[in-house]
């Protein structure tokens, strides 16, 4: 995130992990400006941080971010929402701001309270951190990783002199283990609030909500945008779009690589649907097959569970004029067995491409996705025991 | 299905199977009555034998189901239907009915054209193995198997005199694997077709339409119910509907305990919602969620799984009420963490009872599923390889 004009980062060890390793990050935004966007998951069963941050960010700014792993901090009632506001206030007074411009993400196990202590301990320390420069935007992307085995950052500098960085942890917007994801976003671009709402609403469209590890959604997903201004260029918001989906889609593509016990990333794209909805509709009932998951894992081209699944869905389509190819070779033509499946050698492929034509229109979706494996069962089985 | 009176069954080995297991299975209905009644797969890509049956239920009548496993004749277009057909002829002949009154089973893999040569040399076979009482029912059960382990059968008797018969296969409406449900179901009850239809739904829809082990929907599903009015007994509708529920209750209980790798039975119960169908929903949510079925696999009675897929659904309730109660311990009450978790021993239960208590009315809904394994994952990625 360092990457932007006026931002700062830290991260480092507060003991919220039993490992010991780091798990206390903060963003701080130098400013001129302070504007803020974000999107939060849509589970009704949203965790207490959500339910402070989408009030801090309801006014279009925020100043920091401030971000734990060790503990989602979810259904933890009226006690959990009071944890998020004094870790608020904390940094708040640290960083002489309101409390109600400190946006607050947790990440971990979902039911027990975070331990006050070590977050009155662990404020001071990260604040004393904070620096600019890579190091410090590498060490905040550290700090946010639960079951991630990489820290996970991108960045966009465009010619005009402005930038946009971004940091993400977790394996997907509906994400597998409780590996929420958290994204922090940074841009020195001088635009307004509203303008960046639109846009990061426009980014996370077609990448982290297209992104789908397991089907499942977290309790506690955070996309946060915050523009500090300091590049003092604004730019066309066509072009803002397209560089911070650039960062968007680079950052979904990090978390569906690093999913937890995947052997495949798999990209099911839908084309030539009568609308994009239709074709991520059939898109997602693809994605979140189990059967047709388990049979990548295998190295299995098995169009017949790509068709079943398919035909669950209430696009339109003819059932007879399906065709699917996967990794180029045409494996099913017009609803029945296509070219040999011997072109396809899955073993060999850590990428997956999945085409589904509907041959009724002229739009196209994709949805990236990995296959369901023995390592996905036994991290999420094995993960708070 | 022989302990209704009127039925004759059989099964053989036809050849379709490469193990030489049993593979075709024959129920024929001598009367008096040839009442029929039946549901399929909503599956848009539905088999070849489905768009047969269909038409052949259509006028309430039929005479004879015919059932192979070692081929699902799915996806396989105009030869696949002209198979189904030539399959109902054949039989028809042979048992000197019309072919419009045989219904056509298939279940195994997708997308390869059955072998006729195995249908027209395995119909004779077939016939001449009709027989009534149990070896013949049980051997027509044994004949429709795929991946199950077992074969599935329950019957009814009334003091009355007239009783209730079936079979089934597979591992659930909505299956793992190739697993197609398939379900004959044979009733000596003296009720016309239109009786025999409405009662049917209505006992589906308690009972198979909420066993849903793995959220895929097969191209194959199949129920059918046959009725010869042999006992001359009309009985009450009501009556009839508690029997047949009773028989499809049994013979859904036994395709979960059969699911493909499954070492937990789950019956997900929501109570108090506002309705039936939001019971159902949200039940559903979190039979379907991949990261609560696999905690369940690793013993791990955990609630925050259980909060985040109910937390995805439209249905009435206040998050911070809900309660969630595992083989009868409270392990979350007031959506946050509840009673020792150290109470609910699941390592020693094969049954799992979820409870979770929406406290916004009076309806209630089951859902029975089962969990997530590295069986699973071996068995559906290594199926057609």
């Amino acid at each position: 995130m360092t990457a932007a004009g006026g931002f700062r980062a830290a991260g480092v060890t507060a003991g919220f992990k039993p490992s010991g390793k780091p798990d206390f990050a903060l963003v701080v935004n130098d400013g001129p400006q302070s504007a803020a966007a974000a999107v939060f998951t849509s589970n009704r069963v949203a965790a207490a941080p959500v339910h402070w941050s989408r009030q801090v960010v309801a006014d279009g700014a925020a100043r920091a971010v401030i971000l734990n792993s060790g503990g989602a901090n979810a259904c933890t009632g009226p006690q959990g929402f009071q944890t998020s506001h004094t870790t608020a206030e904390l940094v708040g007074e640290a960083l002489e701001v309101g409390a109600g411009d400190v946006v607050v993400c947790s990440t971990g196990l979902i039911g027990e309270q975070l331990p006050l202590q070590t977050i009155r301990d662990g404020v001071p320390l990260v604040v004393a951190a904070l620096a600019e420069g890579e190091a410090a935007g590498l060490a905040a992307a550290t700090a946010i990783m639960t079951t991630d085995t990489v820290p996970k950052q991108a960045t966009h500098r465009s010619a005009e002199g402005w930038g946009v960085g971004g940091m993400a942890k977790g394996a997907g917007m509906l994400a597998p283990g409780l590996a929420t994801m958290l994204v922090v976003i940074t841009t020195d671009a001088e635009l307004p609030a509203t303008v960046l709402q639109r846009c990061l609403a426009e980014a996370c469209a077609s990448t982290f909500d297209r992104t789908d590890s397991d089907g499942c959604m977290s309790t506690n997903d955070t996309v946060v945008l915050m523009g500090s201004g300091a590049s003092g260029v604004a730019p066309e918001e066509a072009e803002f779009v397209r560089a911070l989906t650039a960062v968007c889609h680079s950052l979904a593509q990090q978390l569906i690589r690093d999913a937890e016990g995947a052997s495949h990333d798999i990209a099911v794209t839908t084309v030539n649907a009568v609308s994009a909805e239709e074709a991520e509709e059939v898109s997602r009932s693809v994605a979140r097959s189990n059967l047709f998951k388990t049979a990548i894992f295998g190295n299995d081209p098995n169009w017949g569970r790509v068709l079943s699944a398919v035909g669950t869905t209430s696009s339109v389509f003819d059932p007879d004029e399906l065709d699917v190819s996967i990794n180029g070779v045409t494996v099913c033509r017009d609803g029945m067995i296509g070219d040999s499946r011997d072109g396809v050698d899955l073993a060999a492929a850590r990428e997956v491409e999945v085409v589904i034509d509907l041959k009724v229109g002229v739009h196209e979706a994709t949805i990236w996705t990995n296959d369901l494996t023995h390592d996905y069962v036994e991290e999420n089985s094995a993960y708070s025991t």
